[in-house]
């Protein structure tokens, strides 16, 4: 059989990552990979899990093991509404709060009720790719938003709503995958306001403020419009991505359709998991335990920072975050991120071009993404290094 | 915000399930409910699973909380080859073998790689509804093949397919949910034969297979036609649907797209489950435990065949099904399941009107399906009396 000529349309937007094959190529052994976009394994409260694996069975029995609702274990969703409303999170209550399985799982679900094939979603330039990922299967054309050092520019949002009818608008406000970037929180204001004005709604996607070494909490953009927006986040930084945990609180009507979406599409999400999530949460395990990815990830991001500002060629700029898993380095003008890849790859270093982050890849020739959070101090510090002293030769 | 103007045009072919509502009504206290299809608790093997927590800890380590390849966790498809080639499905490599989140998520995402909208799906009547909820998603069209005793039968299957383009057949040849039927060797042959012919894909749901308490196992369709079948199953029912644990072998070309697509809605499969599941085939819990799921399930059958036998009034037959969970009855002509229903609820007894298992209810209005597996003998004995003393007077 042709399997080619069974293929639904849609299939022809969709395609494997090109960063997942990258980072095949860099799993080699004796590779110093800056590339990943995942925890370090050694941020994971192994103790604290092994032991809450024979709570979940002593406290729960077979319910962490038994068919649920859609909507989530009732336990987790109990223990996440004072944590969510102590984010800033708002109008977080059993109606609004659903449980997914990894919040890619709300990505794909939210694209699902939301897009008609040819219906515009507004993203970040750069932006996750896992997102695109997700909205491809729905047939959806894009529209880029563009970004600086304070996130999306509201005047850049405005042009877009005016000129496009968007149907959904993703960001990623703090510490964003790839950048590292926060929006403003005058910024957060504008977008509301912006978003309200043009009845548009908003994908906030937040897997990384709990990840945060240096400045202020910002309130979720959520807060201050709530009916326009779904507000995504995941236990995959702060528990374990193994157990692929998300959840997202959104308008109540249109939680209800998320719960309807989802039945269809795994019926509900791993008990056992969720009741660990649970646990977790109300045993004071999470606060107890965040500090210490936070005290593992801090000097990693300020020893990239050092290492950059030391020995990168004039002409580079990169960013400063305050959380999250990544920095975005951009080249003078000219420069190729992909040539510099390339060079690195053959050293024993790998990064992320960052052109792959852009609907429009020639928007970001010059740029890389550096992940922090895989690897110690001292290993940065050499693979920081290397990257500098290629580029210098590039660049001569 | 008014939701409703936002809403995806699919959204209009996805609906909550009539049955979810039905199993919220009969959760009341007091109620005994022969409606739900979920394994019995006291079935899970919860000493085992205890004991796997720590072992996937001390085995797998972080790896079991990681995020991990989307194919599946490596020691649980390499522990399933094994296992699957045993059940008589060929053809079971790294290549074809794909782990998801539950095997509701692989009728999810068959439909969401082959269907687009207007195409056609070839469903058994009745069928099983969860599928349906999978598939209308992507707006197909459905057609309905007849059964009888035996399964589908092959001169309907030939008529739909000479007068229907059809995509995809859904089937689930073993214990079938709703009816307890299963497809004869003979007819099996027939089917593979027809789906060559016509050059057609078959998804065969096979969760119930291992839950035979009499009988002979039949080879699955797929050994007759493996490039034309995406044989589907499930850890549910021998471990824990908690878990949410399925998986498919599919031709080649068709997996790697069933893995492309499955990383925009999921990423992976949580790891710890999976790593639970490995252990739980190579370990040899499976067979040390199946027998025990099997000793509690059998005398919960036999019980509902004595009493049905011993009980139900003239005109009314059934399904003697030799395996799963359920068993069929069908009413005299005339006869209104959905009244019984109603009747037997004022009695404290629940079970779900056959209706709802057909696209075309007006096919199953004399119909009724029993689940036996969720209660023990003396109370099915005492539930199918009430049914059989309430159809009586409805008959009088």
């Amino acid at each position: 059989m042709d399997i080619s000529q069974k293929l639904a349309r849609r299939t022809e937007f969709m395609q494997a990552s090109a960063i997942r094959e990258i980072l095949k190529v860099v799993a080699q052994d004796g590779m110093i990979s800056l590339a990943g976009g995942i925890p370090a394994p050694e941020s994971f409260p192994m103790g604290i899990i092994k032991q809450l694996t024979n709570d979940v069975l002593d406290e729960f029995g077979s319910a962490a093991l038994q068919y649920d609702k859609t909507e989530g274990f009732e336990p987790l969703r109990v223990s996440l509404i004072p944590h969510l409303t102590e984010r800033g999170v708002v109008n977080v209550n059993m109606d609004t709060l659903t449980i997914f399985s990894g919040s890619q799982s709300v990505l794909d679900l939210v694209a699902k009720v939301l897009i008609t094939p040819g219906d515009t979603i507004a993203i970040e330039a750069p932006s996750y790719l896992g997102a695109i990922s997700a909205f491809n299967a729905y047939e959806p054309n894009y529209v880029s938003v563009m970004t600086d050092d304070d996130g999306i520019i509201p005047e850049s949002l405005e042009a877009v709503l005016k000129e496009n009818d968007v149907k959904l608008i993703y960001l990623v406000p703090t510490f964003q995958n790839p950048t590292g970037r926060t929006l403003s929180l005058e910024r957060r204001k504008r977008v509301a306001e912006l978003v309200k004005q043009y009845d548009v709604l908003v994908l906030e996607d937040d897997p990384y403020s709990a990840l945060r070494y240096s400045g202020t909490a910002l309130p979720p953009l959520q807060q201050f419009t709530p009916e326009h927006v779904v507000y995504s986040s995941t236990f995959s930084k702060i528990l374990a991505p193994g157990l692929r945990i998300g959840y997202c609180v959104a308008p109540k009507a249109l939680a209800r359709w998320l719960v309807i979406a989802k039945q269809g599409n795994d019926l509900h999400t791993q008990s056992f998991g969720q009741a660990i999530a649970a646990l977790y949460l109300s045993g004071g395990y999470l606060t107890e335990h965040l500090p210490n990815i936070i005290e593992l990830y801090r000097p990693r991001r300020d020893a990239m920072l050092a290492t950059l500002e030391n020995c990168m060629p004039e002409g580079f700029r990169w960013t400063h975050p305050e959380g999250g898993m990544f920095l975005w380095v951009e080249g003078p003008a000219g420069f190729d991120g992909d040539d510099l890849y390339h060079a690195c790859i053959k050293r024993n270093v790998a990064f992320v071009p960052g052109k792959y982050f852009y609907f429009d890849e020639s928007l970001g020739i010059a740029t890389m993404r550096f992940n922090f959070t895989m690897v110690t101090e001292d290993v940065i510090e050499k693979a920081v290094r290397t990257v500098a002293e290629t580029a210098q030769q590039l660049l001569a």
